[in-house]
C-alpha cells in the first residue's frame, strides 16, 4: 500500500533495530483519512469473505477497525486489557505475553459478543510476535467462530509472527511489511 | 438524542443505583451505525466552532472520536492511561483519580501533538464525575490550546462532573443526560 510506505518513510520514526514510531498518524495521533484509505484496502481485500464482525484489541487497534467496519457494514468488538466496570463477567480469556514489556496480561471479550455463526475479520495495527493475535484467535476458537481473515495495517517480518499465523493456514493481509531496519532506514518488503 | 436514549432503554442494563451498561453497543462492542449518528449530532452541534481537532482518552473514548473526526474533517489525539514503546517521551501528564478503581493514574499526551495554536473538541463517551475530563483539560491547558467545545455521549446529570464542568465555563454538550436510576430504569433529563 504506497500511501502507507510514503507514511512511514515520511512521518515514521526509528528507534534502535526494532522499533518504528508511527505515533504520529497511526496510534496516538491519528490521521483519520489515511485511516479511511486502510479500511478501503482491507475492504477491498477481503471483501469476497462473508464478514459479519470486527474483532481487535485495545487501544491501537480501535480507531483502524471502526473506520474499516463502515466499508463491511458490521458492528466491531474490541478485546480488553483491563477489568473493569463496563465489562460484563462472563468472558472468554487468553493469556498474553508481551515481549516489549516483559509481562504476562489477559485478554477478555464477554462471551455474549462472540456466537458461533460469526465470521469475523480481526483487525491490529502491528504484527511482530504475534501473541496479541494469538490471544484473539484463542478467544475465538473457544466461542467456535470462524477466522475469516486477519488485516494487519504494519507486519514486522524480521520477527516470526506473520510465518507462525501463515503456517497455521490462517488468511492473513498485512498491508506494508517491513523486513529489516538498516541504519535507521526502514526496507520494504516488495 | 433520541435514537440514543432508545438504544440505552432497548440495550442498556442497569447495575445497581449507579452504573449503565452499554456494552453491547458503545464500549465494548461498538454499533458502527450508532456511532455515525453520533458523529453527525455532534458535528451538528459544534459546527459553527472552529475546530481543528479532537482530543479523547483511550480506550472508549477512541472510535467515537475516530468517527465524529470524519464529520469534522480532522484529525484525533487520544491521550493515553499506560507508558508504552510507541509513547514519546516528552509528554503532556495529568493525575486522574478513578471512583470505580479508587486509584490514581496518569494520562499522557505526546507534546509534538499538541499545539498551542489547536483549537480542540474534546469527546468521551461517560461524564460523571468528570476526573478524566479535568485530566484532558489540564493537559491542554499545559499546551496553551484552546478549548472549542466538549461533546459527551453519556453524562450522568446525579453525579457532579457536569455541573463542575458548566461551572468552569466550557461548552459542554451531552447527547444524552441520565438523570436517575429508580428501580433499575433509566430516567433520562428532558
Amino acid at each position: 500500500m504506497e500511501i502507507l510506505k510514503k507514511m512511514i518513510l515520511e512521518h515514521g520514526t526509528v528507534r534502535g533495530n526494532n522499533i518504528v514510531m508511527v505515533d504520529s498518524f497511526l496510534n496516538h495521533k491519528l490521521d483519520i483519512s489515511l485511516l479511511n484509505e486502510i479500511g478501503k484496502e482491507f475492504y477491498e481485500r477481503f471483501k469476497h469473505k462473508n464478514i459479519n464482525k470486527i474483532l481487535t484489541i485495545e487501544a491501537s487497534g480501535i480507531a483502524i477497525a471502526a473506520i474499516t467496519a463502515q466499508y463491511f457494514n458490521v458492528d466491531v468488538v474490541f478485546a480488553k486489557k483491563t477489568i473493569s466496570t463496563n465489562l460484563d463477567d462472563n468472558t472468554y480469556e487468553s493469556k498474553v505475553y508481551s515481549f516489549t514489556k516483559n509481562e504476562t496480561y489477559t485478554v477478555r471479550v464477554a462471551k455474549k459478543f462472540l456466537d458461533k455463526e460469526d465470521k469475523i475479520l480481526i483487525i491490529d495495527d502491528f504484527l511482530a510476535n504475534g501473541k496479541a493475535l494469538e490471544g484473539l484467535i484463542d478467544i475465538i476458537d473457544q466461542a467456535n467462530a470462524k477466522i475469516e481473515g486477519i488485516g494487519i495495517v504494519i507486519e514486522k517480518g524480521f520477527q516470526d509472527g506473520g510465518k507462525l499465523i501463515r503456517d497455521r493456514g490462517f488468511n492473513l493481509e498485512s498491508l506494508v511489511i517491513i523486513d529489516d531496519i538498516k541504519s535507521n532506514k526502514v526496507v520494504f518488503r516488495n
